[in-house]
């Protein structure tokens, strides 16, 4: 017997419609992405031009779910295009911009994208990649007509006339909400980039999930400034997210750099902003020296890679700001787990809450996360067994798009490939990539671990740890360490600075010096290229 | 074209699972129902019981979707046949011990009770009408054995032995989400009691939208009370939104006088408390005798009827707690509005900001309102246009259980029967129940709102407004007041209490005083009975 319950579909168009409704006037700032400073919009506005875009695409007589790309930062045209394409039925496909050519080629023609939208600054990538792209019909540059971009790629059309050419009385399909809304390729690093396909039921789902006061909670007052990029996994759903609760955004555009992101939270007032370890490093150094205070910003989220102890408190010390460590990937749209205490904890001495508060937390409701062996057994959740950890859940990928043959769960779980332990009260510490983690004489180390010791050191900026063959051991780890401006820190100094903090047998072997980090497209060390380049250095070690 | 993410039921089995695994031990305290103090368990405990129950109640060979109704307080037994009745796939069905008995046969008869769970306290009013029960198959009594009981009503069995015949490794069944889970009469004012028949999906939808900051939004740091009774509305939802995150809970049990609250708020260190106006006079009167500040409470969410605004300040300005006033009903799970502000009113006098905390407030993201006249024709949103208030959306009924003929629903909404204006930004003025509008020479006069205004009188303990016949007017509104303890108002200074508040043709005609007020089975008024009491004050006035 069923209910007797109202059932509409959930939709991505209701959510934009809900912040229209009563969010009209909540502005969104969005930075011009060819320079000139920040426009002023609001959710009124956003959802307005969504709507003509929506039923723009409609009249090109694009196919149900036909994909739209889009190669662009965060501005408030491609938080229009989320709405637009994935409210008009068809489905918004964010891609990096910063993978090579011949990826970007190859996922434009895996995933059969029909119109692509692109940024003013991407065109000329686009114009030298257009012939490889046979099966896209339309180029679209997110702005005002200008002849010189016309130059360079005959036939581009325009944004903002491009949606005049949509009704404003159009009104948003209805349909089943398991239809796919969005798509987003990760940047996988062996073999092809795989996609993943969302559906408007698991965005819904997801933005609810992220409004739960231990997950994100956006309210109402919040001005939130999502760094991570829209590009990658929907900006963990910060769109989404806060048409839910009416939040004001503030879409930071391509520069990304410390100063900018101070000037902006500083100009804005933003309470809230998210993103990876790696730009808070540059927004925590010219915080520094620049002498801001931070003074409206309350709370950053931070996932993406593991983020150091000394960061949090960084924030926490000096700033005021709480920081909320979370964990999560692409597969799962992506919010996994986020750090928040429990009530119990408020009994514990400050010192040993800010350590409760430095893994990656427990997940909310509606995921499940669990840990295995290498026989599929599950391990105990005692905080210290690790193994493979496994999810499921309502806004997890089920399979790859269009990819054949896939056996890609394991008994309904996918497989992260992180290792991670969990603890009684399900709280998660990621100890590595399973192709990061250290094998050392048969025991485990946890390059995530020793990065995070390093990036203590007051003389270091950044620091990585990878394993690399070792003649006795099968591997050992070595830090590769970036000094901070003005610093020289030793090799000895850093090796003695881990001698309290861990086992002896843990410590790096050697410390390799260099001035920068190679970062993917999403900001995440490439520990594959830093094997390439140091692989060899305890070659012939005893 | 249909996403690729896990599609799993939204069930509520899974909200319990969740609250087992991450707060196993965050505590219920469960006041006990015949005397002697309350009793802490865990959400662990409440879980484990759960699942026992569940699988007993699958070993008596009811069939899916079986009712199991229950007559009893908020308590953890209660907590636990939520889950265990609806998470075994049988509708847990909550039935208001206050119903006149004929109601509660009536009740009982048409929802096809199979299994009716009692506390102690209403044995002797089933063993009473037992005989009018004949379809009914087993009456559990929500404790442990007790022969006395047992001689009360020959074969009654006992809960916490009926549990024991379940097993601890049963596993929850899954099922389609929009499956029916519970059941509830709304204490209908003409006719019999309707059933609303709610499911699996809106139950969890409702938990989620609870769960944003704007609505309640639990923290597992939360300690929450649900005043509101389990037999109401499934407590507002608490037992949902308080498992998704983990929020320890205070069952409050049978005595909801203002002392015993207030202890409980002191002795537990409750931090959020749910409940009807009536409710919190009490627990005002006595805080304010007793002298306690009630410290640890942070937040009430006030509704079921309207919020006076001295209500509102007295909590504010006395105890430094936040009022949420919320509105909401039977039929839509039941919240429908919470008034939360904007980033744009922190610009406001703190007077006018105080002012907008009073009304109704704004729905969450999944609820839609609109204002229509008598003719269904939609009515503008600008605060003054009064109408018929319509609601839709994911926990809103369809239609009522087992009730044939119905076309209950206009074009998709649902006609709450309440009478509202809704301004720019969406915030909601209730002005009246459509009953309980006084229609004076063609004008509308709001009793809410004359009964706001006697409430902010010192010398009032509560107050309520009806309209009665007129010779000229048609109806004229007059006040019906309850003294404080040891004050004597007089008709003069109440009526002239209105002078500078209202439009002098509004202030009511005549003060009438009484000792008490009648209430509903929830602790609302019976304008109805004061109707019936009063209808002839004004009969021959000019
Ligand atoms: N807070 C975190 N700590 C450690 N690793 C993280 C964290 N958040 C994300 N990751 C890593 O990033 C991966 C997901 O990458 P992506 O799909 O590109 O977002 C995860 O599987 C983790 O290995």
């Amino acid at each position: 017997m069923l209910g007797q319950m109202m059932t509409k579909p959930l939709l991505i168009s209701s959510l934009i419609d809900h912040a229209v409704r009563y969010h009209a006037d909540t502005p969104i700032i969005s930075v011009n992405t060819t320079g000139g400073g920040a426009e002023e919009t609001s959710w009124g506005a956003v959802g307005h031009n969504a709507r003509l875009l929506g039923s723009a695409l409609t009249k090109l007589g694009l196919e149900p779910q036909a994909r739209c790309g889009t190669i662009a930062w965060n501005n408030r045209r491609h938080l229009e295009i989320y709405y637009g394409a994935s409210g008009g039925g068809f489905v918004c496909h964010t891609i990096n911009p910063r993978l090579f050519p011949e990826q970007l080629v190859y996922i434009v023609d895996h995933a059969d994208d029909k119109v692509l939208f692109v940024d003013a600054t991407f065109l000329p990538l686009v114009a030298k990649l257009r012939d490889q792209m046979p099966k896209l019909e339309h180029v679209i540059v997110m702005g005002p007509h200008e002849d010189k971009l016309s130059e360079q790629l005959p036939g581009v059309m325009f944004y903002d006339d491009f949606i005049q050419t949509g009704d404003a009385d159009y009104q948003w399909p209805e349909f089943d909400e398991n239809t796919a809304s969005s798509l987003c390729y990760t940047s996988g690093t062996t073999g092809h980039p795989k996609g993943v396909l969302y559906s408007h039921r698991s965005t819904v789902l997801h933005a609810f999930a992220s409004n739960t006061l231990d997950v994100i909670g956006y309210s109402a007052r919040d001005i939130v400034m999502p760094v991570v990029p829209m590009f990658h996994v929907n900006a963990w759903g910060a769109p989404y997210g806060c048409a839910m609760s009416g939040a004001a955004m503030v879409m930071p555009g391509p520069d990304l750099s410390g100063e900018a992101l101070v000037k902006l939270i500083d100009g804005h007032g933003v309470t809230l902003a998210m993103g990876v370890p790696t730009i808070w490093l540059g927004l925590l150094t010219y915080a520094r020296q620049a002498g801001s205070k931070l003074d409206s910003l309350a709370r950053t989220v931070i996932g993406g890679s593991a983020c150091p102890p000394s960061m949090i408190a960084e924030f926490r010390d000096t700033y005021g700001v709480e920081t909320v460590h979370a964990w999560g990937m692409s597969e799962m749209s992506p919010l996994g787990t986020s750090n928040q205490p429990l009530a119990k904890h408020k009994a514990l001495t400050e010192e040993a809450q800010h350590k409760l508060r430095e893994n990656q937390g427990r997940p909310p409701f509606g995921v499940e996360l669990k840990i295995v062996d290498d026989h599929g057994n599950t391990l105990p959740n005692d905080g210290e067994a690790q193994g493979d950890l496994l999810v499921r859940g309502h806004w997890v990928l089920d399979s790859y798009f269009r990819m054949d043959d896939q056996n890609i769960l394991q008994d309904g779980w996918f497989a992260t490939g992180d290792v991670a332990t969990l603890d009684e009260d399900g709280y998660m510490t990621i100890r590595d990539r399973s192709k990061d983690i250290i094998k050392s004489g048969g025991e485990w180390i946890s390059s995530v671990e020793l990065e995070n010791i390093a990036m203590g050191h007051p003389k270091l900026a950044n620091a990585a740890v990878i394993g690399v063959p070792h003649p006795k051991w099968d591997e050992r780890p070595i830090l590769i360490a970036v000094p901070a401006e003005d610093e020289t820190p030793t090799e000895e100094e850093l090796r003695a600075y881990y001698e309290d903090k861990i086992a002896s047998w843990q410590i790096p072997d050697r410390v390799v010096f260099t001035d920068a980090l190679p970062l993917n497209a999403t900001g995440k060390v490439l520990k594959r290229t830093l094997r390439d380049l140091y692989g060899h250095v305890l070659e012939g070690a005893k």
